[in-house]
């Protein structure tokens, strides 16, 4: 699959390479410096480039990492996202990044599908810091795996989300419709909060378990 | 520890349970019932009693464990909550339970302490679903147990809850101030859907886990 990764953060760096490295086509791009694109890409050693906005947006699948503050700006260069598979692990904050701009009564990935006019918005990959993206894709062929929750209105959309969080070493928890946002949203902060806020090193993922009241 | 239970639901009545079984003293109060609350008390098969919310609000904490509508009414039959130790696992829903009526610049558990005029909140629970409460209790001397975050802006009624927590037989997790609750909250119904949308048996509890890049 040709995935455009929009956003060079350390989210869009390393799922991007993941990605890459996972088997698919990578195109990184959304950078103010091109020449750390091409150095994602070399780095990757894998079949990543680095390329325009627009270019990733004309991927099967889309990848948004920005900063809350900065999508209007990507989603003017990446032109027409109108019906493509979007990605989102953008959570919206504000700029001094200490509260959420949008809740409760949407998310921002409700809030992408209008920006957007109509694009398939999966939220997905927001719930976990990016220190623990490697070590979880490491560790890929362990098991059990770590948890993490998507969700969309679009079930191909879905689908495709779902193989790639598979692709990164995770079990996929579909969590429902993309309303769900509203909850997966702020969960992106309490996980933050366990991994920035507990002294402890900062590669947090988390793992639902049963626990049958009888056996 | 003397315990008061504000609400004879399924978390009251399962925790209330636990925390007798566990070694405390535990009140049950608030229900439509007298007869229920005796009942609960005498299954316990431990140091437990029905009473009233006033006796409940009498005890070394409390824990209030009302759905969201309820709350004004057991607040002002409880009497006097001022100072107290209070935890809350009492997610802000609307009367449908269909949304939170508070979220994003505020928590349930923030308003309860202007609700109580200064009661020392700690938001606990509220996180995992009653259906699983009973299962991580029997397997408490397992390991690894799972997580249960909390959080609240008193430290001695933080350790109170810590204890409960580990008595409970989870992990306890400090996610900070109480502020911290307008994301825990929106967590608690994020976990709701993977217990109760996913077609699977609804006893779900969360582990947070670390992943390191290098071993």
């Amino acid at each position: 699959m040709r995935i455009g990764v929009l956003g060079s953060g350390a989210m869009g760096a390393k799922l991007g390479t993941i990605f890459a490295r996972a088997g698919h086509q990578v195109v990184f791009s959304y950078s103010r410096s091109d020449e750390k694109l091409k150095s994602l890409a070399r780095r990757a050693k894998a079949d990543a480039r680095a390329g325009s906005p627009r270019e990733a947006a004309g991927c099967d699948a889309v990848l948004l990492a920005v900063n809350w503050p900065q999508v209007d700006d990507v989603l003017h260069q990446a032109h027409d996202l109108a019906g493509k598979v979007l990605l989102t692990c953008a959570v919206p904050m504000n700029e001094d990044n200490t509260e959420l701009v949008i809740g409760r009564t949407s998310s921002g990935a409700e809030e992408l599908v209008k920006k957007t006019r109509g694009a398939r918005v999966v939220s997905a990959f927001g719930t976990v810091p990016s220190e623990a993206l490697y070590g979880v894709f490491r560790r890929r062929t362990h098991s059990p795996r770590p948890s993490l929750v998507y969700c969309g209105d679009d079930e191909a959309a879905k689908r495709v989300a779902r193989g790639l969080i598979h692709d990164a070493g995770f079990d996929p928890v579909d969590v429902g419709p993309l309303r769900i946002a509203r909850y997966t949203e702020p969960c992106a902060l309490l996980v933050a909060q366990v991994a920035y806020e507990g002294g402890r090193p900062p590669e947090v993922a988390y793992r639902f378990e049963r626990f049958p009241e009888e056996e």
